[in-house]
Protein backbone atom coordinates (compact mmCIF):
# COMPACT_ATOMS: atom_id res chain seq x y z
CA UNK A 1 0.00 0.00 0.00
CA UNK A 2 1.55 3.62 -0.90
CA UNK A 3 0.84 5.71 1.72
CA UNK A 4 2.90 8.70 1.21
CA UNK A 5 4.79 10.58 3.12
CA UNK A 6 2.58 13.70 2.71
CA UNK A 7 -0.65 12.28 3.04
CA UNK A 8 -2.56 14.49 5.72
CA UNK A 9 -5.55 13.94 7.60
CA UNK A 10 -9.24 15.06 5.88
CA UNK A 11 -11.47 17.04 8.33
CA UNK A 12 -14.80 18.03 7.81
CA UNK A 13 -15.20 22.15 8.27
CA UNK A 14 -18.32 23.87 10.25
CA UNK A 15 -19.89 26.49 8.16
CA UNK A 16 -18.59 29.27 9.81
CA UNK A 17 -15.18 28.28 9.62
CA UNK A 18 -15.37 28.04 6.19
CA UNK A 19 -16.79 31.56 5.88
CA UNK A 20 -14.18 32.57 7.23
CA UNK A 21 -11.31 30.84 5.01
CA UNK A 22 -13.19 32.17 1.83
CA UNK A 23 -13.09 35.44 3.23
CA UNK A 24 -9.21 35.41 3.61
CA UNK A 25 -8.73 35.02 0.18
CA UNK A 26 -8.99 36.65 -2.67
CA UNK A 27 -8.99 33.89 -5.44
CA UNK A 28 -11.33 31.78 -6.07
CA UNK A 29 -13.15 30.10 -8.92
CA UNK A 30 -16.91 30.07 -10.22
CA UNK A 31 -17.86 26.40 -10.93
CA UNK A 32 -21.11 26.87 -13.44
CA UNK A 33 -22.67 25.04 -16.58
CA UNK A 34 -22.52 26.39 -20.20
CA UNK A 35 -23.53 24.79 -23.28
CA UNK A 36 -24.40 22.05 -21.59
CA UNK A 37 -20.82 21.59 -20.06
CA UNK A 38 -19.47 21.62 -16.50
CA UNK A 39 -17.43 24.97 -16.84
CA UNK A 40 -15.19 26.24 -14.49
CA UNK A 41 -13.30 30.38 -14.18
CA UNK A 42 -11.24 31.72 -11.36
CA UNK A 43 -11.98 34.88 -10.49
CA UNK A 44 -11.16 37.63 -7.49
CA UNK A 45 -14.07 37.81 -5.05
CA UNK A 46 -14.97 39.46 -2.27
CA UNK A 47 -17.52 38.41 0.85
CA UNK A 48 -20.19 40.79 1.49
CA UNK A 49 -22.61 39.91 4.50
CA UNK A 50 -21.77 36.18 4.10
CA UNK A 51 -22.32 36.36 -0.12
CA UNK A 52 -20.02 36.18 -2.58
CA UNK A 53 -19.39 39.06 -4.36
CA UNK A 54 -17.34 38.61 -8.07
CA UNK A 55 -17.44 40.63 -11.37
CA UNK A 56 -18.16 39.68 -15.12
CA UNK A 57 -18.59 41.19 -18.22
CA UNK A 58 -21.56 40.83 -20.62
CA UNK A 59 -20.71 37.76 -23.63
CA UNK A 60 -18.54 35.82 -21.07
CA UNK A 61 -19.73 32.47 -20.60
CA UNK A 62 -19.87 33.14 -17.04
CA UNK A 63 -23.20 35.23 -18.22
CA UNK A 64 -24.94 31.87 -18.57
CA UNK A 65 -24.80 31.11 -14.72
CA UNK A 66 -27.28 33.95 -13.80
CA UNK A 67 -30.52 32.95 -12.12
CA UNK A 68 -28.46 29.54 -12.12
CA UNK A 69 -27.19 27.15 -9.34
CA UNK A 70 -23.62 27.46 -9.22
CA UNK A 71 -20.56 26.55 -6.90
CA UNK A 72 -17.99 28.37 -5.82
CA UNK A 73 -14.30 27.43 -4.62
CA UNK A 74 -11.54 28.81 -3.20
CA UNK A 75 -8.56 26.88 -1.92
CA UNK A 76 -4.75 26.94 0.00
CA UNK A 77 -3.21 23.49 0.26
CA UNK A 78 0.63 23.76 0.18
CA UNK A 79 2.11 21.42 -2.29
CA UNK A 80 5.02 20.55 -0.43
CA UNK A 81 3.25 19.71 2.37
CA UNK A 82 0.18 18.83 1.63
CA UNK A 83 -1.30 20.89 4.24
CA UNK A 84 -4.71 23.53 3.75
CA UNK A 85 -7.92 23.48 3.18
CA UNK A 86 -10.59 23.97 0.61
CA UNK A 87 -14.25 25.65 0.73
CA UNK A 88 -16.87 25.05 -1.55
CA UNK A 89 -20.39 27.27 -1.50
CA UNK A 90 -23.33 26.30 -3.65
CA UNK A 91 -26.30 28.77 -4.33
CA UNK A 92 -27.82 30.95 -7.10
CA UNK A 93 -25.85 33.65 -9.01
CA UNK A 94 -28.21 36.83 -9.22
CA UNK A 95 -27.15 39.83 -11.28
CA UNK A 96 -26.71 43.01 -8.89
CA UNK A 97 -29.19 45.67 -9.59
CA UNK A 98 -29.19 48.16 -7.89
CA UNK A 99 -26.37 51.23 -9.18
CA UNK A 100 -25.52 52.40 -5.83
CA UNK A 101 -24.17 48.54 -4.76
CA UNK A 102 -22.47 48.34 -8.03
CA UNK A 103 -20.85 51.43 -7.42
CA UNK A 104 -19.99 49.91 -4.16
CA UNK A 105 -18.56 46.67 -5.34
CA UNK A 106 -16.82 48.58 -8.50
CA UNK A 107 -14.74 50.54 -6.11
CA UNK A 108 -14.20 47.32 -3.54
CA UNK A 109 -13.58 44.46 -6.23
CA UNK A 110 -11.04 45.71 -9.16
CA UNK A 111 -10.84 42.81 -11.53
CA UNK A 112 -7.00 41.12 -11.97
CA UNK A 113 -7.45 40.33 -15.50
CA UNK A 114 -7.93 43.22 -17.97
CA UNK A 115 -11.19 42.29 -18.94
CA UNK A 116 -13.63 45.04 -19.24
CA UNK A 117 -16.29 43.90 -16.08
CA UNK A 118 -19.66 45.36 -16.69
CA UNK A 119 -21.57 43.15 -14.26
CA UNK A 120 -21.63 42.59 -10.75
CA UNK A 121 -22.96 39.18 -9.81
CA UNK A 122 -23.80 37.67 -6.07
CA UNK A 123 -24.01 34.05 -4.99
CA UNK A 124 -25.89 33.60 -1.91
CA UNK A 125 -24.38 30.39 -0.23
CA UNK A 126 -27.44 27.89 0.28
CA UNK A 127 -24.41 25.18 0.87
CA UNK A 128 -21.38 25.89 2.65
CA UNK A 129 -18.67 22.76 2.87
CA UNK A 130 -15.18 22.43 3.22
CA UNK A 131 -12.23 20.45 4.47
CA UNK A 132 -8.97 21.29 5.39
CA UNK A 133 -6.11 18.80 5.23
CA UNK A 134 -3.37 19.03 8.82
CA UNK A 135 -0.94 16.53 9.80
CA UNK A 136 -3.42 14.82 11.98
CA UNK A 137 -0.68 15.29 15.29
CA UNK A 138 -2.07 18.68 16.69
CA UNK A 139 -4.55 17.87 19.60
CA UNK A 140 -4.20 14.08 19.46
CA UNK B 1 -13.10 53.88 -13.70
CA UNK B 2 -11.25 51.74 -11.20
CA UNK B 3 -8.04 50.14 -13.08
CA UNK B 4 -6.43 48.88 -10.36
CA UNK B 5 -2.49 48.55 -9.26
CA UNK B 6 -2.14 45.03 -10.59
CA UNK B 7 -5.00 44.59 -13.77
CA UNK B 8 -3.17 41.99 -15.84
CA UNK B 9 -3.23 41.43 -18.96
CA UNK B 10 -4.43 38.63 -20.04
CA UNK B 11 -3.78 36.23 -22.87
CA UNK B 12 -5.04 32.91 -24.47
CA UNK B 13 -2.77 30.37 -24.17
CA UNK B 14 -2.41 27.57 -27.25
CA UNK B 15 -3.27 24.04 -26.13
CA UNK B 16 0.57 22.55 -25.92
CA UNK B 17 1.31 25.12 -23.59
CA UNK B 18 -1.77 24.65 -21.39
CA UNK B 19 -0.94 21.39 -20.88
CA UNK B 20 2.61 21.99 -20.35
CA UNK B 21 1.07 24.32 -17.48
CA UNK B 22 -0.79 21.44 -16.25
CA UNK B 23 1.54 18.78 -16.23
CA UNK B 24 3.77 21.47 -13.81
CA UNK B 25 1.72 21.38 -10.68
CA UNK B 26 -0.27 18.36 -8.72
CA UNK B 27 -2.84 20.03 -7.64
CA UNK B 28 -6.24 20.54 -9.89
CA UNK B 29 -10.05 20.57 -9.08
CA UNK B 30 -12.13 18.47 -10.68
CA UNK B 31 -15.92 19.86 -11.52
CA UNK B 32 -18.63 17.66 -12.37
CA UNK B 33 -22.11 17.71 -12.09
CA UNK B 34 -24.27 15.73 -8.67
CA UNK B 35 -27.25 14.96 -7.77
CA UNK B 36 -27.61 17.73 -10.63
CA UNK B 37 -25.87 20.40 -9.15
CA UNK B 38 -22.42 22.07 -10.16
CA UNK B 39 -19.86 20.05 -7.63
CA UNK B 40 -16.09 20.43 -7.74
CA UNK B 41 -13.19 19.01 -5.64
CA UNK B 42 -9.54 19.65 -5.12
CA UNK B 43 -7.54 16.22 -6.12
CA UNK B 44 -3.91 15.90 -6.84
CA UNK B 45 -2.91 14.28 -10.46
CA UNK B 46 -0.51 13.18 -12.91
CA UNK B 47 -0.57 13.53 -16.56
CA UNK B 48 0.20 10.76 -18.90
CA UNK B 49 0.30 10.64 -22.38
CA UNK B 50 -1.64 13.97 -22.29
CA UNK B 51 -4.53 12.89 -19.85
CA UNK B 52 -5.06 13.71 -16.39
CA UNK B 53 -5.09 10.87 -14.05
CA UNK B 54 -6.93 11.27 -10.51
CA UNK B 55 -7.34 8.85 -7.83
CA UNK B 56 -11.24 8.78 -5.89
CA UNK B 57 -12.77 6.38 -3.72
CA UNK B 58 -15.89 4.73 -4.23
CA UNK B 59 -19.12 6.47 -2.84
CA UNK B 60 -17.77 9.57 -3.16
CA UNK B 61 -19.94 11.97 -5.39
CA UNK B 62 -16.85 11.77 -7.62
CA UNK B 63 -18.20 8.84 -8.52
CA UNK B 64 -20.99 10.51 -10.25
CA UNK B 65 -18.48 11.70 -12.71
CA UNK B 66 -17.26 8.86 -14.09
CA UNK B 67 -18.68 8.71 -17.65
CA UNK B 68 -19.81 12.17 -17.86
CA UNK B 69 -18.31 15.30 -19.21
CA UNK B 70 -16.30 17.11 -16.64
CA UNK B 71 -13.92 19.95 -16.27
CA UNK B 72 -10.21 19.91 -14.74
CA UNK B 73 -9.04 23.02 -13.73
CA UNK B 74 -5.29 24.14 -12.53
CA UNK B 75 -3.99 27.32 -11.90
CA UNK B 76 -1.15 29.46 -10.52
CA UNK B 77 -1.97 32.94 -9.83
CA UNK B 78 -0.15 35.09 -7.42
CA UNK B 79 -2.05 36.73 -5.10
CA UNK B 80 -0.06 39.77 -4.80
CA UNK B 81 1.35 40.35 -8.25
CA UNK B 82 -1.82 39.06 -9.89
CA UNK B 83 -0.03 37.31 -12.12
CA UNK B 84 0.19 33.31 -13.51
CA UNK B 85 -2.08 31.48 -15.55
CA UNK B 86 -5.17 29.04 -15.39
CA UNK B 87 -5.69 25.95 -17.98
CA UNK B 88 -8.96 23.82 -18.33
CA UNK B 89 -9.50 20.74 -19.58
CA UNK B 90 -12.95 19.23 -20.53
CA UNK B 91 -13.62 15.56 -21.70
CA UNK B 92 -14.68 12.66 -20.39
CA UNK B 93 -14.17 10.80 -17.04
CA UNK B 94 -13.26 7.31 -17.56
CA UNK B 95 -12.68 4.46 -14.82
CA UNK B 96 -9.58 2.90 -15.37
CA UNK B 97 -9.92 -0.81 -15.24
CA UNK B 98 -6.20 -2.49 -16.33
CA UNK B 99 -5.16 -3.87 -13.55
CA UNK B 100 -1.83 -3.42 -14.52
CA UNK B 101 -2.48 0.26 -15.20
CA UNK B 102 -3.96 0.56 -11.52
CA UNK B 103 -1.15 -0.41 -10.25
CA UNK B 104 0.91 1.75 -11.80
CA UNK B 105 -1.07 4.59 -11.31
CA UNK B 106 -1.46 3.69 -7.43
CA UNK B 107 2.79 3.78 -7.66
CA UNK B 108 2.62 7.37 -9.24
CA UNK B 109 0.38 9.13 -7.55
CA UNK B 110 -0.56 9.27 -3.85
CA UNK B 111 -3.35 10.90 -2.33
CA UNK B 112 -2.89 14.10 -0.47
CA UNK B 113 -5.74 13.22 1.97
CA UNK B 114 -5.88 10.11 3.87
CA UNK B 115 -8.85 8.48 2.39
CA UNK B 116 -8.94 4.86 0.67
CA UNK B 117 -8.97 5.70 -2.80
CA UNK B 118 -9.92 2.34 -4.89
CA UNK B 119 -10.63 4.21 -8.09
CA UNK B 120 -8.21 5.31 -10.57
CA UNK B 121 -9.95 8.02 -12.98
CA UNK B 122 -8.92 9.04 -16.66
CA UNK B 123 -9.72 12.19 -18.63
CA UNK B 124 -9.02 12.74 -22.23
CA UNK B 125 -8.97 16.40 -22.82
CA UNK B 126 -11.22 16.85 -25.82
CA UNK B 127 -10.67 20.83 -25.25
CA UNK B 128 -7.87 22.41 -23.53
CA UNK B 129 -8.36 25.99 -23.19
CA UNK B 130 -5.81 28.50 -20.91
CA UNK B 131 -4.96 32.35 -20.61
CA UNK B 132 -2.13 33.75 -18.51
CA UNK B 133 -1.83 36.60 -16.61
CA UNK B 134 1.38 39.10 -17.46
CA UNK B 135 2.21 42.39 -16.68
CA UNK B 136 1.92 42.99 -20.01
CA UNK B 137 5.29 44.87 -20.89
CA UNK B 138 7.58 41.86 -21.85
CA UNK B 139 7.63 41.38 -25.29
CA UNK B 140 6.10 45.01 -26.14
Amino acid sequence: MNTGQHTRQMTELGRAEALRLLGSVELGRIVFTADALPAIRPVNHILDDGDVIIRSHTGAALTSSINAVVAYEADDIDPDTHIGWSVVVTGIARKVTDPDAIARYEQLLTPWADQHMDQVLRIHPEFITGFTLTDGTVGR
